[in-house]
């Protein structure tokens, strides 16, 4: 097993179980970390354990964060309708409903706790901006910034172990791109999930926005989604 | 009841009690956070509790993030001794291993996340810069990053809603100038809770860096620390 420790964010969609796969094919020894903060579709965890066990990990952490507790998340309040018609995706600049308050910053955090207390300086995290959903803790600059912060914020970077690195392999691929390279690496895409709707005991919408970047990246990528899809009906 | 609203990072120890005390005089309406992260001295939950009550807050939440799990810190660890020669304390450039990886960078996320929803835009952090133990995420840089990168990952500051404020109000106070400000602002801080070791049933031990610092501070304050410490010897 390598000796280069990478701690990467997995929550069980494909942009990071290709962006887990990636890490393995640079030689990373993996410690995979999922944030449980009670989104409503937490099929995704049991998504993140089963490709974590795929690909091959050292370690695979689940920690809860109660962000649900904040609210003011489609995705982890019951009362704030997930879009379904798509038009989020229509208007870039507009900052979907399904947008959770600081999520990344949180997880990012998280994974640094880990990254220094195992010696790790490589934190990998599968944020996608060429087609994001207006999110804005996806985009470069975010990322550039918190890795500054992460460099002034421990005691390992303090004392010159090492510099931490936020990779983000996936942030300027389509969707398309993104599935064509896990599928290279092979990502076994059966085993993730990524409908942003808990109503369908196990089966994808098909028509929330997470549903519709999905199936138009395996439309484009010429590859058939081997996950299971409800019927886009009124069912 | 004042409509601007911030959230306070609040421990339970003297810092922090302080901080929310300065964020009441300056017209906030406060919104206090306490983080159970698996801290050995979990005693500071309950003091913090006491400290929101006695101050008065719009609303304290206390969430729990499991830091201890990834352990690396003698706060969290049982295995990992809590100094108590207070020899750490004359060497300032070295860190003590009483520091949780992180945890200001996760502490400070989860405020956000919390003031993203509630519509605030000013974060408090008791840091302690002027005589802190070494901890590198007490410092103005640390502090300065944060923010910057808490203004490019949320969706409130990148729709021109507000830019994020981390105040430290106590960055640059000596223990005894925070305890004198408290003190005038009608802190009681006969309900803050500062010592690291969790073995004395609710007495502080009056010989880890905390207890030293905290002594010090009301000694030079001139003013007579109310909790109850037990005898230091070996009993």
């Amino acid at each position: 097993m390598p000796d280069k420790k990478a701690v990467i964010l997995l929550s069980g969609g494909l942009d990071s179980a290709t962006t887990l796969a990636i890490a393995r094919s640079r030689g990373f020894r993996l410690y995979a970390l999922t944030c449980f903060y009670g989104q409503r579709h937490k099929l995704e965890v049991e998504a993140a354990k089963k490709v974590a066990d795929s690909i091959g990990v050292a370690e695979h952490r689940i920690i809860n964060i109660d962000l649900a507790g904040f609210g003011g998340s489609a995705l982890t309040d019951s009362a704030i309708q997930i879009p379904t018609d798509g038009a989020e995706l229509d208007n870039p600049a507009k900052i979907p409903p399904t947008y959770v308050p600081a999520r990344n910053t949180v997880f990012l955090s998280c994974a640094l706790a880990w990254a220094e207390v195992l010696g790790a300086f490589d934190i990998f995290i599968g944020v996608n901006a060429a087609d994001y959903s207006g999110y804005p803790d996806c985009r470069p600059g975010f990322i550039a910034a918190f890795q500054k912060t992460a460099n002034l914020a421990t005691a390992a970077a303090i004392q010159g172990k090492g510099q931490f690195r936020i990779h983000t392999p996936v942030i300027n691929m389509t969707k398309a791109e993104i599935i064509r390279t896990g599928t290279k690496l092979g990502v076994d895409y059966s085993l993730t999930h990524s409908c942003y709707d808990p109503d369908f005991h196990g089966r994808s919408c098909g028509r929330c926005d997470s549903c519709r970047l999905r199936l138009k990246g395996f439309a484009e990528a010429g590859i058939k989604d081997p996950i299971e899809y409800r019927i886009a009906n009124n069912e």
